[in-house]
């Protein structure tokens, strides 16, 4: 079944509201095995949502609409609904009913005529109940095709999603397909290494398609199977997903929705290990990350952001000599504030970050991107330079990323 | 002249990813007077790209296209763009010499092939420059319709958006109408308070229309004119915007893209005042914020992520019986915080936070959201109780809203 999605609105062709509709629907749909073909997004005018209704009819086997069904005078898509489709526009007595018991108000007390506009449908239409709102959605078919609509309120849409139109589809969808997807999440490689290291394990032919998707400065790989039954979609999608895994090796770092501040989280944990931290150029976003997750006073100590010399002598005992003759970029400071912190705190690791997150301070020698981080613990303390590139916000994203996922790697090995 | 613009990626048609580039695109061409008709989007498929690119161009002077030209074989949009424009294509040898520069290889060493995939454009087309990226862009005019492409790296494509493609069309648009806006960040009210505020501010007969976007957890009111000429414009567009100025008061922060954490920095700036923080279920979240701006350490010390009592003790001086007796989540501890990091530093200001983000923690007396906030400085100390409420990650934005909101209300009395 060829099935696609129409939000309606100007703000969404302005710039000013991002459209998540469309998104939430895909991923409700493809849940049940059913797949988008295309997205497509007009603004609260009748020729453009007229227009869009035909073309998406003409590709389509169902269409499923979001917004313009509100009280006011710019939501016009209940008319054009019955103009693309050849209908009279009426009042829905169920409708109507359903928006004054909604609104709040009695029967016998004056309704606002704007609800009453929530009320007209195109004739042989049937209603889509709105649990949470005044406007009820309708569905109707035209020339073969499906035609559902929906308020564009992303919490009155997911209701009526769930409980009238997917279950309408699925029931007249004649063999249902299995789609399923595993997504691994990766830090450290590019993109075209990703897309070496798994050449050859998408098998379009069979059903088995490969995505990588960056969200700077990570990265996801989705593998979907899609397939006649469940048997058929795991015996394609799991020796995929293992060999990517043997592939992908530390790069991967969890896979579905779990984050890399999830992951530290949870290694913590297990390893029964506490952390302090003191900051520089990342300037409490290493502590932020960390206190995150819910129970992170359970390992998590104490975060210092020392942005002043003083507070990197006063706080962690780095030597004023060494601030003043190299100051507070370079190796010896990096670990000399990694173990101050770890010492003063009492906690099994310190870890510190020192550097140049700019966009000024940078040097010929130390330019701008510069980054020292250094991990103190019982069994030693390593300090590394790293050289990251962009913008003041993009090096401490970096920088906080890298930290963490050194966290991460050293506490795998801490068996 | 008829824009649209055409998204490309699987992951946007699975729910996996929101498509922020459309809005990203329809804002900035709306800065210069140009509005977006339609917007579609397709996934990674030749046959979905193809009719996506046939039908857009039957409706539309420029087709704006994002997604579908990195390097990996899942990116298919170059040849699809060949297949529905009738080019054919082949290697450009400008985009492989940028595509090797930038992947930061020297000309006589191995080329990974995948970036040269980067560099098949179809033929008649011009290249569009992508100063920050692997991939460069192209355009080409079919059928009396141009269409641009570019990746879909949102930080790629702004920049070829505006050096390239909007001056490209701007060129070619015979009368331009001039639309305008100005818009207002407000932190506190509610929307229907704004709402109340801004009564009677729009006047869309005459082409001003008032616009409110809720943003947790602050907002933006949008006063956007649209007219034949400069003049005019300013003309609608300044009373109104002064008006909304003189009943939003001390609501409004900032207007256009200035932040709440830059006019906080400009303020410390101005005033000459020194800052330091001491965070406890903020956990490092405002010593981020602070830092995330350019030049903080003129005027910030340092922060103290104090998660554990003991910090509180040791760093801050917080009294341990006050710590035993009441716990770390009242007015004095919060006072003695804010003074304790005040006093310890040395700076003008001393700023602490105490409180439950859950999500547990919470008890009948202070449920989770139970948050202080002190505000420590020469005139004296200041403690406030709030109670929010919200996921852990909401409440701890609200906090580091407020308390930012506050250093800001106290340093614009500062004169």
């Amino acid at each position: 079944m060829k099935i696609s999605t129409l939000s309606i609105g100007d703000e969404l062709l302005c710039g000013q509201l991002t459209d998540t509709n469309a998104g939430t629907i895909a991923a409700a749909l493809l849940a049940e095995g059913l797949r988008i073909q295309r997205h497509l997004a007009v603004g609260d005018n009748d020729p453009d949502i007229t227009e869009a209704l035909n073309d998406l009819n003409r590709v389509s086997d169902a269409i499923i609409v979001t917004g313009g069904l509100g009280p006011t005078a710019d939501d016009l898509t209940s008319r054009a609904a019955a103009r693309a489709t050849g209908r009279r526009l009426v009042i829905n007595e169920e409708a109507r009913a359903h928006a004054r018991t909604m609104s709040g108000r009695l029967e016998n007390l004056i309704v606002c005529p704007l609800n009453d506009k929530q009320a007209m449908i195109p004739t042989k239409s049937a209603l889509i109940p709105n649990p949470n709102g005044t406007a009820c959605g309708f569905h109707l078919m035209h020339d073969g095709c499906f035609m559902f609509f929906m308020p564009g309120v992303p919490s009155e849409m997911i209701v009526m999603l769930r409980e009238t139109v997917i279950p309408f589809i699925l029931e007249r969808v004649p063999h249902k397909r299995v789609i399923r997807s595993v997504s691994l999440n990766l830090f450290g490689p590019c993109e075209a290494e990703v897309g070496e290291l798994l050449l050859g394990i998408a098998r379009q032919e069979q059903g088995l398609t490969l995505g990588i998707c960056v969200t700077f400065p990570w990265m996801k790989v989705t593998l979907r199977a899609e397939a006649d039954n469940d048997d058929a979609v795991n015996n394609l999608l799991a020796p995929a997903v293992s060999t990517a895994r043997e592939r992908l090796q530390e790069y991967c770092f969890s896979s579905g929705a779990v984050s890399m501040d999830d992951v530290v989280a949870e290694l913590f944990r297990e390893r029964c290990l506490t952390l302090s931290l003191a900051e520089s150029c990342s300037g409490g976003l290493l502590s932020k990350r960390i206190t995150d997750i819910p129970g992170s006073s359970a390992y998590f100590y104490e975060g210092i952001v020392t942005y002043s010399n003083a507070a990197k002598s006063r706080l962690l005992g780095v030597s004023a000599e060494l601030l003043a003759s190299f100051g507070a970029v370079n190796s010896e400071c990096a670990s000399a504030m990694a173990k101050g912190v770890r010492l003063a705190s009492g906690s099994d690791l310190g870890l510190a970050v020192t550097g140049i997150a700019g966009p000024d301070g940078g040097c010929e020698e130390k330019p701008v991107g510069t980054v020292f981080i250094s991990l103190a613990a019982a069994d030693g303390c390593w300090t590394k330079r790293f050289q990251f590139s962009g913008s003041r916000d993009e090096i401490r994203t970096l920088t906080s990323w890298t930290a963490l996922d050194w966290l991460r790697r050293y506490l795998l090995k801490k068996e």
